[in-house]
């Protein structure tokens, strides 16, 4: 059976509901190669008081770590939310295929600073966009 | 005694020195709050087999260690290189105050990419900029 898009940013949610369950924003990232995942991580800002702590900059570590290289070829990140400019900064980096994110972040996200992928890597947004988003909003209500 | 921009550029060069002796790009970085040294760190991308380890990302993280909180208010990095994408991105979230650089980089720095500081930092470039541009020229002959 071939594992869609859908499939993997669910588990990327999972991840995502986990960050929610210790109040941190609740973002997820999973890291697949061949239909396999090798890496999964969810934002921990506050619990490591460490601002590059964000989902995608532990995944892309993790996935290198498995790998034993420090470049993803070979790999899709799946994300429920837009990177911003750092994770996209690191990103570029690691030159990945494909980045698939979930949620937009207008304000936040890298294309609102007119940031472009590197050129060997895909990327498509909004991938169950309303569940990644609405987990977002449920946080930020919560806090309000 | 104040200690200037140039003593503290000049530490930030002794690791940038280390990363050389380890045959990774010589870049290095400190952080420092109120005329001390908190954090000193050198880029390891090759060492550990990570495109997130440039100096800049390893001296966040040591700094909102030893200070407790991950807001860098009150503190300075000095990196022997204009920062990348990345490495802005995470000083973004830093909050710090300023930022110090020395050899710019007008290919991979933050600048080419129309990249803005955070409001509250204040950024000055060029500090040492031959010495710092000398090593790393000096490495990249090497390689060839």
């Amino acid at each position: 059976m071939q594992l869609d898009d859908h499939y993997f940013m669910r588990k990327a949610l999972v991840e995502a509901e986990a960050a929610f369950a210790m109040d941190e924003v609740p973002v997820g990232a999973v890291v697949v190669i061949n239909q396999q995942i090798i890496a999964r991580a969810h934002n921990l800002t506050e619990r490591l008081k460490d601002v590059t702590a964000h989902a995608e900059m532990q995944a892309i570590t993790s996935a290198a770590n498995f790998l034993g290289g420090k470049y993803l070829k070979g790999c899709t990140l799946y994300v429920t939310l837009e990177p911003c400019v750092m994770c996209m900064g690191a990103l570029y980096w690691s030159q990945l295929d494909r980045i698939v994110f979930g949620a937009f972040d207008e304000k936040r996200g890298y294309q609102s600073k007119g940031l472009q992928p590197h050129p060997k890597t895909l990327v498509t947004g909004g991938v169950m966009e309303a569940e990644t988003r609405d987990l977002l909003q449920a946080f930020f209500q919560k806090k309000r």
